[in-house]
């Protein structure tokens, strides 16, 4: 069974055929949030220090950390988001005590990254460009740590998942070349929006099967890009990612804050076989229950975890 | 591909494995219902025609109809059920154009139905138990029309996924020596509780896909069955049934009246690249927009249905 694992300090957690869907926790990005982009240009973590709190009360298994800033004050980010991604990952992991994601196209930030990240990050991300193999997977072996493969390459992001299936085998392939095994790659096949494309969610089921099947690896996603342009996208997420689980998809990249998706999630992981005796889908909905008088998901996440309820690691505390 | 033609007078629908999927109201049925059963045994059918207009305009497909009232008047069934059903299909059929189910558990019952029926009725259902095969598989062939088969035989129901699997097969071979097509055999996996047994969910979405490759037979259940016993059944079923459409399960008996079920299977439909341009998600989101000021979900189905939305047969109507 593929086990990927990734480590903060003092938490692990598996990315796995058998394990609960790993939530990926996507909101430490400034890639389209201009007021969280100005204040780290500020040097202002405030927003961050509160997402990286709210996702994991959220029920986050790890963090996606994004550092990705173009500077009014110098366009280079060759030069100034290897620093910023210190600053945050350090800030982050001082913080809570979930993995961390690396996530960069910048290559220094990336070895920025590796570098004062303690544990073993999970990488964000290669993809099937040859430059992009050559500089990312020397990373990934000398750092022992997994990987994010985006399945696009040097012709783009192909409509046709057989092409899109092509590029994550070659990616598989030459981190094998590197001595980097399968189960440190985590798949991303790319989900199109399907008011754009009507068999994008077929693609994707298609894809994760046979990535799993014939690949052995695991597989993630942007979760929400399924929605995009269309009403009521709660509801089209919620429905994919058990669709997506079903077919053995097993983690995606996604606001965890999101109670709609979060309940999908849940109650997959259960009908998939990976909650035993349902202790996780009680306790959420006891969070559920909290929310009925107004209270928003985050609060009611929060005030559980407070409570002590049942630990992130799945085993209850003992009652004193 | 598998079709199965169920017809009410006027309609046609097709369970099929490239259709959307097909929502078969479970509300006329006086199971456990002791009001509706004491209405029926008195003349009374006012909730039937309540129930029927309701599951019609929250998008039902068709209208499962059961008349296992026991009269306090007079114990034996099969002298009050047969003409119970008469008289409620002839009034369902009377108020609503989809096509129904007729369901018993009684002979005479089950071809009182046929007899009053118009168009082609679903019937349900028949299982591996040998008496139940020779008094419903002639009925079957008789009046030519699809039925519900149960995957359960003379020893009950088993546990063991390949035994359901072994009873349903069997039950298509004994229909194929009446002349029976498979395409008008719907199988019933039987779903078990998640709650009592924690591989039920993979237990079903193994057998589906069995069920659909091997045996090329259409699928239904009890979805909510899924979710019995535990805290927050919605969301249960409502991941449930993307996985299970997923796994290309083709209809359920349910209930409609539920948006949050409801709202899983239109995304689901649209996932599974069984709703062309996603005009049947677009309607359904205004409706439940319509629901934000405290509306119900029926009602806000019923006024979408008045104002000539989306026609059942998903197309529009032509502007005026």
């Amino acid at each position: 069974m593929t086990r990927t694992v990734v480590e903060s300090k003092t938490k692990t957690a598996v990315i796995g055929f058998d394990e609960p869907f790993c939530v990926i926790g996507e909101r430490i990005n400034p890639t389209g949030r201009k007021k969280l982009a100005a204040e780290l240009e500020a040097g202002d973590f405030s927003t961050v220090e509160a997402d990286a709190l709210m996702q994991v009360a959220c029920g986050a298994t790890m963090l996606d950390v994004n550092a990705g800033v173009v500077y009014n004050s110098n366009p280079n980010p060759n030069e100034t988001e290897p620093p910023l991604m210190t600053k945050m990952l350090e800030l982050v992991q001082g913080l809570v005590d979930v993995p961390l994601c690396i996530d960069s196209s910048v290559p220094g930030a990336l070895e920025a990254g590796l570098q004062c990240c303690e544990g073993r990050p999970l990488l964000n991300s290669v993809t099937g460009e040859e430059d992009r193999l050559e500089l990312v997977l020397p990373l990934v072996k000398k750092y022992n740590v997994p990987v994010v493969a985006i399945s696009n390459d040097d012709t783009g992001i192909s409509e046709d998942p057989d092409v899109r299936f092509a590029v994550a085998r070659k990616v598989v392939e030459r981190a094998a070349d590197f001595g980097i095994p399968a189960h440190d790659i985590v798949v991303d096949p790319l989900v199109m929006p399907i008011g754009a494309m009507a068999t994008a969610g077929q693609q994707v089921f298609a894809l994760v099967r046979r990535l799993r099947n014939e690949l052995g690896v695991n597989t993630t996603c942007g979760a929400s890009n399924i929605s995009f342009g269309l009403p009521n996208r709660h509801g089209i997420n919620a429905a994919f990612l058990p669709m997506a689980i079903g077919a053995g998809m097993t983690s995606a990249i996604m606001n965890p804050t999101r109670a709609v998706e979060m309940e999908a999630i849940r109650a997959a992981n259960l009908l998939a076989n990976h909650d035993p005796n349902g202790s996780a889908w009680i306790a959420f909905t006891r969070i559920l229950d909290a929310t009925k008088d107004g209270t928003s998901f985050a609060d009611a996440s929060k005030a559980a975890a407070a409570a002590g309820g049942p630990r992130r690691d799945g085993r209850r505390r003992r009652r004193a």
